[in-house]
């Protein structure tokens, strides 16, 4: 079970992962894999990321690490999502992987780590989210 | 007590702001008030503002919200917050509002809601945050 | 609209209020109110009341606040909740208000506070919860 | 690294603990080990175990995981939690397992898990806690 290319490709052509730089490279039953390169349109104003752009990035990690287990022609909101920012992130490039947690009839439950280049936790989420019939698909 | 119009206009200058089009319109005691415009740019696929976009402008509206109760030459990093979707965004102007729930010395609790233009709560977030001297003021 | 004492009664009867000493006061349109009774066997290791029974005092005063406004008939679950200890509680009094924050057709939003006797909030919650026909209402 | 028994024992005996028939099995630098008896006591008035006894439990277990890995004389407190519920609890024994996430100097970030008598999860938490010199130790 693996998400089609197609649907990986139409995120990855949406806004707001132009924006802000977002690429997920596969989502599978595994989990989903995600790459964004940090630069300066992503800090604060002490120098470090923005609390936004973890956050895009790890609803988005959690969000395909569901779609690639959902039937075809589903969809998912997030209903709410927690994360914490565990250390500072600048620019250069910045990975995050998601997986399921639970996955029910309607509510799933998924959570996502972004990982510096060093490879230590830069940010970690928990979040809940919604099914649906994706009529757009 | 409030925050001076030069700690509002360095953070509407940094390069988080300006991306996703985010701005801090005042920051006093009683907390904070802010604007983001919605575009194509804030979009996920399935159409509605992603969910980073409204994590950024929440995360903001609290740290604002801290900051004009801080001393001077003090700054606040986001340790986590969460943050609940409860109507779904389509491009137009929002707004939110942060409060500090209590001030520690160390932590502090802030919330924050975004409003749609009808009004409707369209996301609301609780976040924890650290105090620390900002030596980059 | 309010609760009606039959309902307050059933859930001041069920084993996890008695347990810990939960009681609800009363539950209408503004909000709920609670009162717990913070004794010895509330306390984890340090001497302080554990996480444990304020999460179990926010989880109810939200649910609670959140009942008085479903229709007859129907009742609600916690599908998540997020709680954040802002001081030490001792044994004593504690009392709690919950709020509804949005109100869907499906998911409800709902906040609470605990207050220590000097009116300090001690605990401050947002969680989510999910309507359903309670059948065994 | 491990806890001492004696700190396992000192938390074993707390009040809160003994109350809600809580016992920590083991905590290691791998993680914590719980168990939790649950009986009428810890059921709400749909007859399912109240959320603030799957919090307890999971607040517990991610506290205690944390010890493991604190030098001696220091402690933790819960600054926040997050916590899911994501399948109804009946009578019966329940486990769960805690793990920490990053550990930072000040911070530490722990998630935990609960298991039913099946092995599916029943609930999943994410906390954040503050290390502090436990001078009670």
């Amino acid at each position: 079970m693996s998400a089609p290319q197609s649907v990986l490709d139409r995120w990855n052509a949406c806004g707001w992962y132009r924006l802000t730089g977002l690429e997920v490279i596969d989502a599978n039953e595994v989990g989903s894999r995600f790459r964004m390169t940090v630069g300066d349109d992503h800090l604060q104003a002490y120098g470090t990321a923005h609390g936004g752009s973890l956050a895009g990035l790890l609803d988005a990690a959690m969000g395909l690490a569901i779609i690639a287990r959902l039937d075809d022609g589903e969809g998912c909101a997030t209903i709410e999502m927690k994360i914490n920012f565990t250390a500072p992130v600048t620019p250069g490039d910045i990975t995050a992987t998601g997986q399921v947690v639970t996955l029910g009839r309607r509510v799933v439950v998924a959570r996502a780590d972004a990982m510096n280049a060093d490879g230590r936790i830069a940010a970690t989420a928990l979040g809940t989210f919604s099914r649906f019939t994706d009529e757009g698909a």
